[in-house]
């Protein structure tokens, strides 16, 4: 392991995040917090450019990294950022245990959206605004950020970094120009979001009557405040709410906003860079959005539909039930986890509609997690294939996906990756089952599950115990810290945090 | 395909089957259960006979069976035993539906026993026998079994069908003389199941105190005959119960002698040829025999551990508490699904380790269901080979698994497996979300899930709706549909199915 270069770069991390923190801090400032939330934020903000300026001495005698220091150092980068990220929460009261802190901040840098916060209500501006900024930096990746700042080495260092963090089974040809590319996806990502904050700026945010009505605080005077948080939260595919029960108390116009740059969101990226190109045609010939696409509108259809049937029993007029359908499809699918009403409560059809939602994700190279529409699409296919040469051992594939064929090692570590997936997903489960705090009725095995798949999904709400009108303050510390590490499992496609934990990759090659 | 081929092996399966429910038919005349009883064997008996003598007339051209075609024939063979099983359920009115007979009798020659009968009180002896019989003949594999009396064809033809209906991601060196490994293997078989016969006839078998107290019939003067059936239920790791509540009324001495012989029918019969020809050292090197022994430690000492802890919850006293902890892991992880206890009330660390060993299932070669195993073993192997490859894109795999090295292929075709068994399970928990008959409080996502699980891995019981006290026949005639083919597909381990329905297998080659 090349130490000195692995800790220069992290130290230029460490330099980032203490830039990024002086934005929550500006909101402490403005929003006139007082001396110890300000300097909930000046502490780490320091810690963090000290140390990160100590880590630029040494010099390194190499300066190309293998692929498994850029997959180890993938891993750090993220538990170094939740580490020094949990700070401002402990020091202004706002979360007081550690490790609480660092699921909230993990759960914000992994787009995941669970939260430990049972009262939303009492967080200050700059810790709220901290948590849903944290979706924004995290959604399109901490090192792709770096690396439009570091010096662009032509020997695939870069490139290794970005495989270890881009979701989905193959970084695709838009990154043979890494540092372009990362600029022009960066751009993307700012541009939709400003046009979501405007977007929303342009009709009814909140329904502060109803907010009344129901018991809580109004939340007026923060309209710009509150479009810019949702933004986050959506660009990111994070989910953080802010104002009680996630955005059930947003207008019905904000709700579709919402629920269609969630879906835009979850496309990936590189489709948008197509349209800049005027190739709009070769969007639509991605096999992948069109998997997406027709998901998304067979899974609304089905939600819908069983909401209909029971029309009574969940109390929706008609434009609730498909508002409600589309965005809980819309926020599920790209796992972001915003939720307009209880899906705890709703029928069988559109809870296991959702949870198979959970497993697929939306598509590669988006900001949503989950195991991502392409690796569906070429499972599908690669079983196909599997059943083809059982039946004629001499078969050659011809199968593509994308317009090229699929070979055998994509398919192969596909499979590799969502059998490990499901091992994770299990392993949390029986972890989790350790908990003495949750043997009550309301916390069964579904619970268990459904939180142990939305932190590898990086989801956020679950069902049952940890359901949308819940949170995951139930559990003790040691599930936190298990689901703390199944997010980040979750955000790095696993084999990073592996590698990061495996002894033999530090020893001298 | 060569129809005239098939259709003669099938054929001589139609007999089999006529002969095999000759059985039945004696019990029916030995309890003098009536004319209608005693039909409602000798019709299939007869149809099954003429049929099949009439399939033997077509002289074949091609003796060989090509791979295809022998994966295609199993999946019809069985799908042919079953809808002939069936008929004497429907005439003897024991279960006057043909989709719940054809559930009901698949579940057995699955093995699964999974059971759609909502008061076992009221059935007939000779129904009840058959139910028994059919898991003591699937259990071995019915194709095996013909192995013995079809002429060995030196083309490998043989070799298909026992690829295709044998557990487990290979059949191992002991299939090199198919006829006369088949003859052992039926031989330990028949032997162990005659000797749990003998042990169980030696103690007490049913507590019929408890019985009569708790409000049932007693059932005194059948002792041998409930020691067979509990016998045909282990050996082919089924489990339909035959008195109420399954096992839990059997002595604590049955219950014990039944637990062991689970774990002894859970091991690959492939051992007992070893120790038979006296290489008793052999058996303690085999991974898969030292991974099923110490998941079986470890799993009572967790399940027994949370019992414990609840123990005033749960009712038990200390001996019952190791008993039902020894009990339910071993009828669990061989897949069988008899029961001592009500397991779904069992604290949430109990439950998610049963969940993990519905996956898991027990050795490969064994008469258990599941994923099997060695392919866990090679899944996690596999996954430490594709880290070290991560690491070290030149690192060439020296990883072993059973003394050979663990090649690309196998390891490849255990993640496809695992993949395609997650993804059949989900998808038949959403088939089964659209039941009606489902949305009540006590059936969610649990029930379907566990549902799903419990038929394709061939257990029985899951939890809640169809937990060990309650049966199947919950849901409606589609469910129970596509129930029945999940237990097809979890014996059959999904290929063979999948062959025999994919239009391209019958087009001429």
């Amino acid at each position: 392991m090349n130490y000195k270069l692995l800790g220069r770069i992290l130290g230029k991390i460490m330099i980032l995040e203490s830039v990024l923190m002086l934005a929550p801090l500006a909101v402490s400032i403005i929003y006139n917090e007082g001396t110890r939330n300000i300097l909930a934020f000046v502490i780490p903000v320091c810690a963090l450019a000290i140390l990160g300026i100590m880590a630029q001495i040494p010099k390194p005698t190499r300066k190309a990294l293998y692929q498994k220091e850029g997959f180890a150092l993938t891993a750090m980068v993220w538990i170094v950022m939740t580490l020094f990220g949990a700070i401002p929460f402990v020091v202004n009261g706002d979360i007081p245990n550690y490790i609480d802190a660092c699921f909230e901040i993990m759960s914000g840098f992994t787009t995941t959206g669970a939260s430990i916060i049972p009262d939303i209500s009492v967080i200050s501006h700059s810790s709220l605004f901290w948590r849903s900024f944290s979706h924004w930096i995290g959604g399109m990746g901490i090192l792709v950020f770096v690396l439009i700042f570091i010096p662009e080495s032509n020997d695939g260092s870069s490139m290794h970094l970005l495989r270890a963090e881009s979701p989905g089974p193959q970084v695709g040809k838009i990154a043979s120009k890494m540092k372009v590319t990362a600029r022009i996806l960066y751009l993307i990502y700012l541009c939709l979001t400003a046009l979501e904050v405007v977007i929303l700026l342009c009709g009814p945010l909140i329904n502060h009557g109803a907010l009344v009505a129901d018991g809580y605080a109004s939340y007026e005077g923060n309209k710009f405040f509150h479009a810019l948080l949702t933004a986050f939260g959506s660009a990111g595919t994070g989910g953080f709410g802010f104002i009680p029960n996630s955005l059930e108390y947003f207008t019905p116009f904000a709700q579709y906003v919402v629920a269609i740059f969630l879906l835009i969101f979850g496309c990936n990226f590189a489709l948008y860079y197509l349209i800049l190109l005027g190739k709009v045609k070769d969007v639509f010939k991605s096999e992948e959005f069109k998997t997406y696409f027709i998901t998304v509108v067979c899974a609304v259809s089905l939600v819908f539909i069983s909401l209909i049937t029971k029309l009574s029993t969940v109390g929706y007029s008609l434009e609730e039930a498909f508002r409600h359908s589309l965005f809980q499809v819309s926020s599920i699918i790209t796992t972001t986890g915003y939720t307009t009403a209880n899906f705890d409560i709703w029928p069988e059809i559109a809870k296991a509609v959702l949870v198979i939602l959970m497993f697929t994700g939306a598509m590669a190279g988006s900001t949503a997690g989950g195991i991502k529409m392409s690796r569906v699409v070429i499972a599908v296919k690669g079983t196909y294939v599997n059943v083809r040469k059982l039946i004629n051992p001499r078969y050659v594939s011809k199968t593509k996906f994308e317009g090229k064929s699929l070979d055998e090692k994509t398919k192969n570590d596909v499979f590799a990756f969502i059998t490990l997936y499901v091992f994770i997903i299990l392993t949390v489960v029986l972890l989790l089952s350790f908990d003495p705090s949750n043997h009550d009725a309301e916390h069964g095995f579904f619970s268990n599950f459904s939180a142990s798949l939305a932190c590898i999904s990086n989801i956020g709400p679950g069902f049952e115990a940890v359901g949308p009108y819940s949170s995951f303050a139930c559990y003790n510390g040691f599930s936190k810290i298990v689901l703390t590490f199944t997010m980040l499992l979750g955000r790095l496609e696993i084999l990073p945090v592996f590698i990061l934990f495996t002894p033999r990759s530090w020893k001298k090659a």
